[in-house]
């Protein structure tokens, strides 16, 4: 293996994932674990960062390490604090150096974006930004990343305008998990949702139209399981298409006519493409690791090491 | 004690309460047991009704028992069909007779009512509703049913002519309990709401002005606490606002103009009370266990015995 110039590392509240970094910008090796903020105390991040990393540091020197997501919360590894938008996605002198115990290591902490009104804040997407931005740096328009909590962010000659969060995803799991709506749904781990794509898209519509009836249209999914057999993958395509609906028709306002980003693969990230193309819009896809990776280049670059 | 006439029974999801009521209507004792439908299998049910009310019995002879609740529905004793709206809480002809293994038990589950659009169910409301009914003869209006799933109800001539049900309850507890909310609310059992109460309303009256931002403006509680340190208090008030502020938009079309009785004095009822209050409406209040009673004793007498 050639040898690591840098270590490129995506922290979040589940998991830990970290890019050997060639000094061509290629990737060596990567690797992931379950070692996320949420399951560390403070002290524990820099061994948990090493069990990892340990095999790609050579035999001397130091090597630098840059890290995005919520080990810069206020719970993590050390707080980064918000920069508030409008501002860059990312800014070096922003940038926190935690002193480490190893001597070989030199970390940086990519603080997160926070907005004053409405009142919100992100952590991770903003590497991800940067990382759309390193490949069209020319792009204006709205970039969506769906996830635990989806965020719609706004972007403007390289800067970060404003930005949306919604609970979409975490109210999915939730409902589908542990609401009186489990009883009439599947396994939500399990891809059915190509099979339901129009149930989907149906319920999507509904609550773009009627987004205010969201909680009503909720407890309706029960009562048509009990009342008119719907089946549970019938169910699950419809609470995600409600949530995703109600989701849309709320940020209509904040998309305005503008072009729209998808950042993502997964399958939730479809089916916000497939919602979007039912109402006319044919956002671009990115792949999500890929503007991570990108973004965290962009970050070393801004260090100007 | 004076002997026991007939047993009434609320049996729901979780509790189960019953009430030993002499001939002339009065209540000669009652008993409640955390023994819900959800914690028995069918052949359970009369082994826990009989641990509970065996005392009442007399030395020989045949006692009625009414019930109502979650005890009715497909998981339950057994499933007493719903009754379909438009038509009147309770209908005799739809009791169900359970044959027992004791011979001293006479016992009738009583249905829920079912809608087909909206698809929607209830089963121990309708029961509530025929207590107001017992009350209020001649009432035309809307009641409100505050509770894990809140009902809306409209009630016409003696009838139920719809219905519309909110999950605001169990979103509450999966949002304040499981959520990324819960890092900033206090314990939702606590009450302090009393405290908050310009919160609760300043959020609910956010969230009836707009209530396709419900998912964005739950997420922005979290950036509250973290931003502009919003104190757990505050946050749980919010969250509760936000929910109601919600549901009374959705429900406002159904509410139309009509008269409004809420079922209820628990604290939920009370900001249900609260609520429309500042919304210009000003309901009647009802206490539950009253409603549910007279409701039992209303299916006594419309089976004749």
């Amino acid at each position: 293996m050639a040898e690591t110039d840098w270590i490129a590392v995506d922290w979040g509240s589940s998991q830990l994932r970290a890019w050997a970094m060639g000094a061509d910008g290629s990737v060596l090796q990567w690797v992931s674990a379950e070692r996320g903020m949420l399951t560390l105390a403070p002290d524990q991040f820099e061994p948990a960062l090493l069990e990892l990393i340990e095999r790609w540091l050579p035999a001397a020197g130091v090597v630098t390490v840059i890290a995005c997501g919520m080990v810069g919360a206020r719970q993590g590894w050390r707080e980064a604090p918000y920069c508030q938008v409008p501002c860059a996605p990312l800014s070096a002198r922003q940038f926190v150096m935690i002193p480490s115990h190893s001597e070989q290591l030199k970390v940086y902490l990519l603080p997160g974006l926070s907005q004053e009104l409405p009142a919100d804040v992100m952590r991770g997407e903003e590497t991800q930004i940067a990382g759309v931005l390193e490949r069209q740096p020319e792009f204006n328009g709205i970039v969506c990343l769906p996830g635990t909590h989806c965020k719609w962010v706004r972007v403007n000659q390289g800067k970060v305008t404003g930005f949306q969060t919604f609970m979409t995803g975490e109210l999915f799991a939730l409902l589908a998990e542990h609401s009186v709506l489990k009883h009439g749904m599947n396994d939500p781990q399990a891809d059915t949702l190509s099979s339901s794509l129009p149930e989907f898209l149906s319920a999507m519509r509904s609550a773009f139209e009627q987004p205010g009836q969201l909680s009503a249209a909720l407890f309706s999914l029960r009562a048509q399981g009990l009342l008119q057999g719907m089946t549970a993958d019938e169910a699950r395509a419809r609470l995600s298409g409600l949530l995703i609906g109600a989701e849309l028709a709320a940020s209509q306002m904040f998309r305005a006519d503008e072009p729209v980003i998808i950042v993502g693969d997964s399958g939730v990230a479809e089916l916000y493409a497939e919602a979007l193309q039912s109402l006319g819009i044919t956002p671009q896809r990115l792949n999500a690791d890929a503007v991570t990776l990108a973004g965290l280049k962009a970050a070393r670059s801004l260090l100007g090491i």
